[in-house]
């Protein structure tokens, strides 16, 4: 199979929530020291592979931001296009946001949480108003979630990855991808072509990179994890 | 006067080769400890004015970059899109890249070296070939300088300038410019319409922002100077 270009996803290294086990979604918290630890040992390991990376995407979430500086600056990249768009964020976890994971199985049942967490359509209970946020000003007030099921998260997001990362990866240019725990199973789930159903095992952690080799025709031809 | 909307540039924080008063350019060097902390100052002081910053502008050179990652952060924007391109350079300054400014002042003479930095069309000693950086290989090699007069300088960082930054403020979009002491300097120079003899005596510091206020006609209304 003739090698043409590559893909790698990577998750953002440990945020303060990822620590104190909150759910976050598009809450904008910092990385922990971990967190920028776990960053700069993915870059560095990733470094080693020497992929001619031409863009990276992310989210407009500073852990994603903060995540890939410090992963470009191990690729000694940092002048490579860093293109920041919501369509990259974390699943919205609605009034669930801020809630501790193990009080939500205790208020609402542990059957019921696994459901939110896991099933690929299950929409967590909405927020009453959407966020009003400077940064998300300029879209179409229905295009705001209230809290997204999974689905919902990759309709949002395969626009995004078929307009500005297909079409370069097609013209052989390596792209990298740094976002979130969720956000990523919805692009794994596209890219891998995941049913419904199998998408519940899939996890990517903290400051773990995915690696996909597409052929000439784009089909894919490998793929690796690369854990620190 | 009908204030429209703001421009803010800023020349990045002491570099290595600032500190060790070296000639630079195009060469790629970090910040300096004191480096960082000019632009996170400078970042502070100006997050109290309160501008609506919607779009970063920087070069390829990471001097620049970690000033605008600095300076947004402090801004508490770190989700602006930031663009980087080469025509926002440092002047390069050919031949006498990594020399000593002092050194270089006893080799060619002072007043050789005076013209080479303050004369708006003199031309360093030449690059015998012009750099194999990845970062310039989609170019066209006629216009990869071998070294540059700040005119030369200039004329490769003004359409940049009426391509992408006036739009956006004609639009009351303020924007934000973090560049690098020369590359300033013309664009000052441009912005404010000063004579190729006047242009000698405009300086701007390492870790300065300069703030310019544009009527509706985006014609000046007023510049101010902030330091850290």
């Amino acid at each position: 199979m003739n090698k043409m270009t590559q893909l790698v996803l990577i998750r953002h290294g440990e945020s303060t929530a990822n620590r104190d086990n909150v759910y976050t979604g598009w809450s904008d918290v910092p990385l922990t020291t971990t967190g920028c630890q776990e960053a700069k040992a993915i870059g560095a390991k990733l470094a080693t592979l020497g992929i001619d990376f031409k863009a990276c995407h992310t989210s407009v979430l500073q852990r994603a931001i903060m995540t890939s500086y410090l992963v470009l600056e191990q690729l000694h990249l940092n002048d490579l296009p860093l293109f920041k768009t919501w369509r990259l964020n974390e699943r919205h976890y609605g009034a669930l946001r801020g809630l501790n994971k193990d009080i939500t199985r205790e208020i609402f049942g542990k059957r019921q949480v696994a459901r939110w967490r896991r099933g690929y359509a299950s929409v967590p209970p909405l927020l009453e108003k959407a966020d009003n946020d400077r940064r998300y000003a300029n879209l179409d007030p229905r295009a705001i979630p209230r809290g997204e099921s999974l689905k919902m998260a990759s309709a949002r997001l395969q626009p995004y990855y078929q307009a500005n990362i297909v079409p370069r990866l097609k013209q052989g240019e390596a792209q990298l991808v740094v976002a979130h725990g969720s956000s990523l199973r919805a692009l794994i789930k596209y890219v891998e072509a995941i049913s419904d159903t199998d998408i519940d095992g899939v996890e990517v952690q903290n400051g773990e990179a995915i690696i996909y080799d597409f052929a000439k025709d784009m089909t894919l031809s490998d793929k690796q994890r690369l854990y620190d």
